[in-house]
């Protein structure tokens, strides 16, 4: 009992710390374009479950304090790192929702973008969000290699080989029947990637070793995969107004998920041993884990 | 007469090492997806001027050489400079091509990605060539502060407060009367920020002092104004045949522009006395400026 009230106390505190962050860094709507900052800001401070930011923090608890300086240091980056991670992937949100792709209306129980501003400031806005994104790593206050392993990772996983890629695969996967490993593939791409990312930018922050890192690695594949079975599942059980965007979009499209293709009591079976299979793997963190590990909890017991 | 063949000579040598650059540095047509990379290549690699490259290689001119791994490291710097910067000035044409956007048929004489591939892809082509431009340069094998230089001063040009700034301030001045110094502000964020940009970058890699940085900044903000009130002279006066794009478009769309603004004359008298400006900017830099100072000549004696 007390464990479960902890991480609520955990979670706000955290969350918070990245709609503060959040609102430091972006630009503000005081800044010539006016309409593009407020739209950003439209944009990433829409609310949201901030699970990437919230990756980011827990997993920057995972190392060891040497002193107040690396403390300091460490802190700015985890900032800049939860900032960065959540203006991509509100870009990709924004993008995403756009006529030429999934063509919504609605996002965190709010019109989208495209419909609260027009098509080409969503455009401008996602594309300006990368950008931040970026700019932020760069101009983190903490040690050069560190901010590079940053920018190099969240570029591997948002870009072509990644989280963009995985759309591009999506998008030609509508109407085909794609079998479990390349549905496995293409969400690895397009949601997997970012997750697991977050998790790596607070390790990269926290001055984890490699075998450390692999170890974190685990957890978030396990993690990311847990995500979008889960995703499918409430695509397929709740409503739109619970999930805050259009359910079922899925099925109306034709487009293979894990329900369809494991049967609705499977995937929420095979959603909770892998949660179990994230916690185990980060035995050897201890105690320092246990925000990871309750994260894990969160994501696949989540009803929206 | 023998200093134009040997530019031409230059021009004709760093185009090739920024063509091999490009095709060393973006993923291959094989690589998943396919489709995606196919079209990514489409769009960097479709010709055009390569003038941002050329910028950087003859601004990286103006350093010293001080031994062989010291230049080793600053082409690979410039490489990756040269491609990073041909990525964010593809994906803001294949953007702005957009039906959303222009709604443009033809870009460099050949169909836009939107028509040649689809809409969708042509909007992840954009974000994933962003992401693939910031990645470069955090991979690029030269000195850590060298390349977080690059990536903030790149994040800095193409973002909110640049080249995108300057496109939704655009977007908000169709049929309103800009007039003189809000035309020069839209273009100095549009299309001034990322050719200023390209000689900064170029700058940092040669490790050039402040006040050079200074007296390069200079050159750029010439420049790019030239570069601006030439390509409205062309648009005024030129066919879309020889542009590889469709001409008279700003006046159809009753866009100001500095011909509009100031007559064709003074806008063509003024495009030579920001050349000047440009080139006696770089005095001190003597005979390493050569390049550069040609470069300008290019800009405004260009026929598309």
């Amino acid at each position: 009992m007390s464990t479960v009230f902890q991480f609520q106390d955990w979670v706000i505190a955290h969350s918070q710390r990245a709609e503060s962050a959040l609102d430091r860094l972006l630009d503000s709507e005081k800044t010539i374009p006016h309409r593009l900052h407020e739209a950003m800001r439209y944009a990433a401070q829409g609310g949201g479950k901030r699970i990437r930011p919230l990756l980011v923090y827990a997993a920057g608890q995972l190392g060891n304090s040497i002193n107040e300086q690396a403390d300091q240091e460490k802190n700015a980056a985890l900032d800049a790192a939860a900032v960065a991670i959540e203006c991509i992937h509100a870009y990709s949100l924004v993008h995403d929702d756009l006529p030429c792709m999934d063509d919504d209306d609605l996002r965190r129980g709010r019109p989208t973008v495209h419909k609260a501003f027009d098509e080409a400031t969503a455009l401008l806005v996602g594309d300006a969000l990368q950008t931040r994104a970026f700019e932020i790593l760069a101009n983190a206050k903490c040690d050069a290699n560190i901010r590079l392993a940053m920018i190099s990772a969240l570029a591997a996983a948002s870009g072509s080989r990644g989280m963009a890629g995985g759309q591009a695969i999506d998008l030609e996967s509508v109407g085909k029947k794609l079998d479990l490993d390349g549905l496995k593939q293409m969400h690895a791409m397009k949601t997997g990637a970012l997750l697991s990312c977050a998790t790596a930018l607070g390790g990269i922050a926290a001055g984890l070793s490699p075998a450390q890192m692999t170890q974190l690695l685990v957890y978030s594949e396990a993690l990311g995969l847990a995500f979008q079975v889960v995703d499918d599942v409430l695509d397929a059980t709740a409503d739109s107004q619970t999930l805050g965007k259009t359910a079922g979009k899925d099925a109306a499209a034709n487009k293979p998920t894990y329900v369809t293709l494991m049967g609705l009591d499977y995937a929420q079976k095979q959603a909770k041993t892998l949660q179990e299979t994230a916690s185990a793997s980060l035995k050897e963190f201890g105690s320092k884990s246990a925000a990871l590990k309750d994260l894990a909890l969160l994501v696949v017991n989540r009803a929206k």
